[in-house]
Formats: C-alpha cells, structure tokens, sequence
C-alpha cells in the first residue's frame, strides 16, 4: 500500500470572529498529510514551497509520517500565500490576498520512489497539474480521489472535464455540485456528475454533513453538532485525508467501507475546527479520536424494524 | 392512549416554480392529523374553521382517523387563509396573503371526551390559546409537544416563555431557534432553550435534517435527499404529526423511541413535498412507507468498530 498526496503546502493568514494569526502553515496538502497520517504510516507528499518556508515545518510534517522526498523547495522563490477572513457565521470567507509565487509555475515532479502507488490523491490545484500526475504514473493506481473547485470550473472547464475522466471519487461541495452540474438539487447533479467521469462522488455540506454518492447507492454523514467552530480553514482537506488515508489503511474500497472512511475523515474535520490552522490536527490523541468516533455513532444510531 | 391535536385548519394558495393552486385544504392541524392517523386510530382534532369550508373535507379526515368533535364550525364566518409564494431554491418563500378570519378569536373547546388526552400536540398557535388547552386538561397528559414560529417570539414573548414551561418537547425550525436563544451555534442554543421549560428540543433544518437535543444528548435524522421538491408546504407539521402519532402508537416516549418517532416523522414529511398540499400525505400506502423508512435506514447506515 502506498499513499501518494499531492496539492498545495502554503501560508495562511487567518481571521475569524475569535482571533487572527500571522503567516501560519496551511495548504491542502498540509491537511490531507497530517490526516491521512493518522491512519498510514506513510503518506508520500508531492507539493513546492519557496526558500522562505521553514525548516522546522517540513520536520514537523516528516515527523507525522509524511514522506517529503516529492516536496519540491525552491530556494529563491516564496511559498504561495493565501489570507482570508471568515464572517460571523463562518460559513462564508472573504479572499484578501492570494499569492500564487511557487505555484504558479508547479511542475509535479515524482521521485521513483512514488511509483509504487495505489492510492492517490488530488488536492485542489489546476486540472492540468491533476491530470499530468496520473499520466506519470507508471501505473494506475487503485484509488484516485480529486478535490477540486469552484475556480477550476470558472477559468479552466475543459481540462476540468478531462481529469474528471481519469480519477475515480470527486470530493467538492455543495455550491461547487450545483455549479459544475446546472442543477439545484443535488440528487440530480449527482446523476449528471457522476457520468462525467467519477464513479463515486462526495458532496460535501459543511456544517451539514456530507454525501456519498454511487450508481443508485446514497450514504449521508452528518457533521458533528459543535459548541463553536473556530476555524474553518482546512476541514474539508482534513475529511479528504482522513477519506482517503481510512481507505489506504484498509485496502477496501467497497462502498460499505467508504461509508466508514466518510465517517473517519468527518471525526477528523471535526477536530480540525476547534483551533486556528493545523494546530488542533497535529495533537489529536488515539482515544480522542476513537470518542469522536463513538460520538458519531450515537448521534446518528437508530434501530427501526420493518415489517417483512 | 390518546391523542389531542390542536392547530390551523385553513385554506392555502400556493405558489411554486412547478405551478400553483387555488384555495386547497391546508393548515397546521390538518397536516398533524393526517400524518398522526398512519399510527394512531383515533386523533382528536380541536380547530376551527368557517362556514366556507367544504363539508367534504371534514369528511376526508373523518375517513382518515381523524376526530372531529372538536372541530367548531362558525358558520357566518370565514376560515383562515393563507397564500404564499416559494423562491426558485424552495428554502425562502413570500406570505402574499394572511386572513386570520376565525383564527382571530380562536377559543380553543375540548369536548368531554377529549379528557382523556394523553399526547397532546400544540400546532403553531399564539402561544395563549397554547397555554389555555393544557390549562383546560384536568389531567396533564403523559407529553406535551409543542410547534410555535418567529412570529410570536417577535409580539408575545412572555406568553411565548409561560407556554415553554407547561410543555416536554418543543419543535422549531434552526432559524427560529437561533432567534430565541439568541445564539448562532445550535448547540449552545439548544442548551438555552432546554433551560426556558421543555425537556425535549426538536431543531428542524428542512433539507438538512432534524436534530433532536435532550440532556447531554443528541440524535440526528437526515432528510431524505430527493430529486425534487415540488412544495415544502406542511413538511415541517407533517414531521411532527408523525413524530408523535409515532409516540403515541408505541406508549414510549424514551430518548431512543423518539429517535425512531423522527424518523417516522421525517419518513411522512419526505411523501408531503412530493405534490401540492396534502395530496400525497393522503395517499401514501403501508408498503411505500416502509421502503421509504428502508431508504432511511440505508442513507444513514455504517459500522465501525471502536477499539475497547
């Protein structure tokens, strides 16, 4: 079994109704790595930073487990930045800067070393740079799961189309679903999307859970009811990685079994909100998670008997 | 057992993207009686309607179950009407027209045979005529549930608050919880309104669901996702006249049964918004509600394992 995760490893300036950081560690990746960590013993980073990116971070994601072998470090050009500000009701952000630096010219490049993959995993990033990872893949891996969004369908719909012929789970959410589908209801755009290409798609809703859909098959997994969410920066990279590192660790992909990494990746995220970026994720304890878990299964456990 | 429902009993007209009607039978005591009456042989309705009001339908809920002795008919009156029109995402909606007509003077009789009311549902009412019913009972029934809107947290508070402390559960949308609480997260709201009086705290998020507070506890039902809604009139009625029909039937009203009474409730609520009004209520068949609790069963459905 080997994990591959490729997508953004960044600086985030974050402010929310609580508090406001300076430049902390964010990116996709970052997420989806230290997710997936908990459930693999190695997750093979593919991503770029600049020189101005801190030793001790890339120590700290080794020391997660992460294989940084792929992470690409551009001496004389600046890791991509992103700022944001998040309303009082945290379900909405407003942008204030976004700077691309490394990214805008990131060529993914795979150490040999990677090439034993079957599972990967696409964060958010052009759909070019998705789609030119799985065409240097020796071969094709058993799992690829893509999250994308609403940008990519804005400046770059066709190469969107193409990647979403080559991978097998799409992870977007709500807004982003009816968008790239035209539909409202979100069983419809399920339909539409799933004949663009993924077999599987997830549509995630935020504080109201996620959905699982496959050929007729649905599966819902509510969000954790919270005291308060402090920031939401990461959650859904976080349900990813957890999605796709329960699923590597396992090795089955059945839809019985996406159901529980649905559920693992949900218990993730859940944490990923009580504290500003990556802080929260990096101290999660084993017991802590399995309460999670355990919580999880009380809110949503009912037992009805139908009549045959 | 026994069981007392009282509310609205009104004409509609409605508007949706997918057409509109005339005056057709509506009202929230209509939608109670007839989701209650799936599980309950005899509800007893206390309403009051005018003259206007089409014999016929009285009659329709007669042949459903439905006790109408309660039921007062001003004959030189005329009943309550309600018009409104849903937007494209079928989440918001405009009142047109509101003509309280009987509704104005409601003195809420319990017949004789009424006293024996064990379940009493409190239908969206001013929160008086509420408090009058349970003040009317010689006997507190075994469980009061209660439904009230915005409306009357905005010009009857206080009586609002007295009417919260006589009931055991009290049923409200997400909106109309934030408002009374005065708390964005549900969780804190929940434990705030769970201190004004009811033990119980229904929290209905269409769409998204139903969560159902109690103590340090917490349960969630999914809303079905379904391809289309052609109009949510009456859903949120329709999922409390099953959820306590359902309590009723079964004489439990343990945390685990009401789990099991949400899902019946939201069950008949996913059959309501499937045509105009209480068409479809009318006609669902045994067969089709219990593959739609199946349907439920297998959206929600996961097993892990928690190590010990």
């Amino acid at each position: 079994m080997s994990l591959v995760i490729v997508g953004s490893v960044a600086f985030d300036a974050i402010e929310t109704p609580f508090g406001k950081t300076d430049k902390i560690v964010g990116g996709a990746a970052t997420y989806i790595s230290l997710a997936a960590s908990r459930f693999v013993k190695q997750s093979k980073l593919v991503a770029v930073v600049g020189g101005d990116f801190p030793k001790q971070d890339i120590e700290m994601l080794r020391q997660h487990g992460v294989v940084t072998e792929g992470l690409q470090i551009k001496e004389n050009e600046k890791t991509f930045f992103w700022s944001g500000k998040y309303h009082n009701d945290m379900n909405s952000r407003d942008t204030l800067v976004t700077e691309l630096n490394v990214l805008g010219s990131f060529d993914p490049i795979l150490p040999a070393s990677y090439q034993d993959c079957e599972y990967l995993m696409l964060g958010n990033l052009s759909p070019d740079v998705q789609s030119s990872v799985i065409e240097r893949l020796q071969k094709r891996p058993k799992l690829i799961v893509m999250d994308t969004m609403n940008f990519w369908m804005e400046i770059a719909l066709p190469a969107l189309q193409k990647t979403l012929t080559m991978v097998d789970v799409l992870s977007i959410n709500d807004e982003e679903a009816r968008q790239l589908s035209g539909e409202y209801s979100l069983v419809k755009a399920a339909r539409k999307i799933l004949s663009m290409g993924p077999r599987y798609l997830i549509i995630k809703k935020g504080e109201h859970g996620a959905l699982l859909f496959h050929e007729d098959q649905v599966f819902f997994a509510p969000a954790l009811p919270l005291e308060e969410v402090f920031d939401p920066t990461g959650a859904g990279d976080t349900f990813a990685g957890g999605f796709i590192g329960y699923l590597a660790s396992t090795g089955d992909v059945s839809f019985n079994n996406m159901k529980r990494a649905i559920i693992h990746g949900s218990a993730l995220a859940s944490f990923c909100v009580e504290k500003f970026g990556t802080e929260r994720l990096k101290e999660v304890s084993e017991q802590e998670l399995d309460d999670r878990l355990q919580d999880f299964i009380e809110l949503v456990q009912f037992e009805i008997k139908i009549k045959a």
